[in-house]
């Protein structure tokens, strides 16, 4: 950690200062927990009433706030509170342990300078691993994959073989990337397995949660767009295509064959069918479940999930359902009795 | 296993006997299978006709049964149960391997007493670990994380860097505490990883099943109170505080930042939304969507998720919207035609 | 991969050939791919238009279709496109390692003959494993588990203690096995652990994905039939029983003590209730929720879950919720007019 000015972080993330440009920086808090020599951001506009308690000697802020607190105006104030964390505090760091003789690198395999494997971290034949990257222990890494630079294999990532990862990746313990996708021939009520043919292709500066599963495709490889990032516990079916900078959230499942395209935004425990085309920069609210294509540019909700405005206003309706047989009931009542009437 | 009276496990739990007091007791077995010498229990009223037929030495009731099979009153039959068989068979047995040559220890680490790391298990530098405690094979714990006393880690857990853990904690196999959060900012079409200033807190006492994912808390700490269980599969997001006493059903996700009070049950595969705030004893049924914020002591179910007993009606009524369109239409007919009355 | 004449093709797969009889085949590869010297399939009526432009030298077809490129005709495509492949291709192969020096194999353990033991992996005491299997590095097996022959644990998995594992059976990564299932007697507040009594038993021919967790029973053993196929991620509850050749897709969860029948088909995400029993041949769409029993030869759909076509239908009409209020209150003004009518 080292102490900035203000006028610094200013400079840092292009924004401009009201109140005391001066100000000593030297960590990043919550608005609720900081003290003098932190700097704050607001986050979520629910939290905008502690603007008026906090002691953060200042707050990054996306528009003047009328309080007495110091303020760094930035266009873009959770990108400029990422550089400023990033300065202040720096990433993760590793241990630098070289090749540990306690793991097992077979003689065949490539790694590449300033490259890290920790203990017990296996790297079977013909791996290929790129430079100052960070093999934690446990991972696996099978046959033939391929691993570009400054990647991050978390402890206990298991890789299968033939699997091609790119630049700048970056999983999270436990995942698995790389195993036969659930497919099956049944044949006299016999489900025989089918071998995979296609690998799993992650390409640059994809993130991949902890505890993922990422299956290879039956023909062709899955493939996981550049700079798309995945949460914990998904699960990405075989042969699925994602497109680039996606945001796929915890727990989302994405069935075999289905295509996504680029931006798109998966929220938690959603789930969609194989075989489906997504557009591009399409949004699916949480837990919805896709059951067909979806066009371009559009936003989603529900299980089943259709045009989210519709859909927020259907679903809210199913509340009012014993309400709607009532009606209904008393609307029979009275027709019957006008019917009656001479 | 040793082999006890029926007086002397009535002792033990606190109950009254009706019948056989000197009956020999060896284990316990579910009401089906229990024969000579083993104890059942009636887990579930749905079970109550096995009362009839099992060839249990004795039963486990909440209050007395008109049965032939001996009875072990008691107030509490499920805790009753729970001591008995912690009595007879006790709980899962580990190694006794000591601290493992074969296990990565860094030396600037401090191990209790009678701790055993086993096979494979990394331990990083500054890690801080009290007595009696399990760490299985694969298991890995990053730099400066503590663990308290009689801790058992499952195979291939994995703890990050500064992690703190609490006494008795529980964490089964694969299971990953501590990565970042799914934090992204976002800024020209491309998601930059906001490194995590918090970590996660583990109180005591608390369980974590299998292949769980905890996240570190962006800026404060993810908490988890005393006393809480969590299931298998499930993801708890970053910043997330859960207070104590809480049971977290499998594969259920918290989205970041959210609070939950004490005492609350989520049963399988919820999701709960971020940012919100859930009261204590809050009970939440399976696979509902919570989306808002939710008063304490309140029972909610569904996708949105409100009041249990109006969502049950609710939900079931979906069943019947075909025969509500049929009746609106057929209303309208009929009103169609009266208003063509002169 | 070895070369084949379509003749040879046929006869391996029973199925006989319109077109070039002659062609030689070396690989398989999908429609839109696939060139000369390599044969395709039609998986899916979705992609029949491919059939006009692809340029495979063969195509696997259930039927005589109208275009112009060789056809092997077959009764069951599926099965004889996973038969061929197997033939051209192979299944994944595996590092024999033979038991590795650096892997952990107890003294007391029982290792079958041409089985392979991988760096790191840890066979506890009295564990017996079958002939010709293959442990991947990482993965841990308990004391006295019993594993058959032909088995593959791929890398990280965890086998706890006591588990039963059949022949031919496939665990992929980070999967965990037998871990005490979410059973706790809560007494004062206070969530008391219970020790599990049962195990698992995993019958031959199971298949079981990346990441899923299958815990042991509280008393009874927990079961999974043979030749039942698991997904990813999926969560099998304390004492739940499986018969044999079920497909259960990637994150189901089935509470504990539910009894599921034979061929059972749980599509994604389906969430099922404890104690509740599941007739043969019963499928569950995607994301769907089992509150009740269900009859056998049932297609249920949604949550909660009722008979598929009639879902399908109501499901469907949640999306005219606000038109159906809308409906009602015109209803309302209307049959009020005409009340008001003299």
């Amino acid at each position: 950690m080292s102490e900035r000015s203000l006028e610094e972080l200013a400079r840092h993330v292009g924004g401009r200062i009201v109140g005391d440009a001066g100000a000593r920086i030297s960590s990043v808090a919550g608005l609720a927990q900081a003290g003098k020599g932190q700097i704050s951001f607001l986050a979520n506009r629910r939290y905008a009433k502690l603007l008026a308690s906090t002691q953060a000697s200042a707050v990054i802020v996306g528009a003047a706030v009328d309080c007495s607190v110091t303020q760094l105006i930035v266009e873009n104030p959770h990108y400029a509170y990422m550089r400023v964390v990033e300065l202040l505090h720096g990433h993760r760091r590793h241990k630098l342990s070289g090749i540990s003789p306690r793991a097992s690198v077979d003689p065949t395999a490539t790694i590449g300078d300033q490259t890290h494997i920790h203990d017990f971290a296996t790297i079977s034949e013909k791996v290929r691993i790129g430079s100052r990257c960070v093999i934690y222990p446990g991972v696996f890494i099978g046959a033939e994959a391929e691993i570009g630079d400054d990647c991050i294999l978390y402890p206990n990532v298991a890789v299968y073989d033939g699997v091609h990862i790119g630049h700048r990746v970056i999983i999270d313990a436990n995942s698995s990337v790389g195993q036969d996708g659930f497919g099956y021939a049944t044949h006299k009520g016999v489900h025989h397995k089918i071998p995979h043919l296609g690998r799993v292709r992650i390409e640059d500066d994809v993130g991949i949660g902890t505890n993922c599963s990422i299956q290879s495709g039956a023909l062709n490889d899955t493939r996981i767009g550049r700079g798309t990032k995945i949460g914990d516990g998904a699960v990405i079916g075989h042969g699925v295509q994602i497109g680039v900078g996606c945001l796929i959230v915890s727990q989302v499942g994405i069935a075999g064959s289905t295509t996504l395209g680029n931006y798109c935004v998966l929220a938690g425990q959603v789930g969609v069918s194989g075989h489906l085309k997504v557009g591009d920069r399409v949004s699916v609210g949480a837990q919805s479940g896709v059951a067909n294509d979806v066009e371009p540019d559009t936003k989603i909700f529900g299980s089943p999930a259709f045009e989210l405005k519709q859909a927020l206003q259907a679903y809210a309706l199913v509340k009012s359902l014993p309400e709607f047989r009532k009606t209904l009931k008393k609307l029979e009542q009275r027709l019957a009795q006008l019917e009656q009437q001479p």
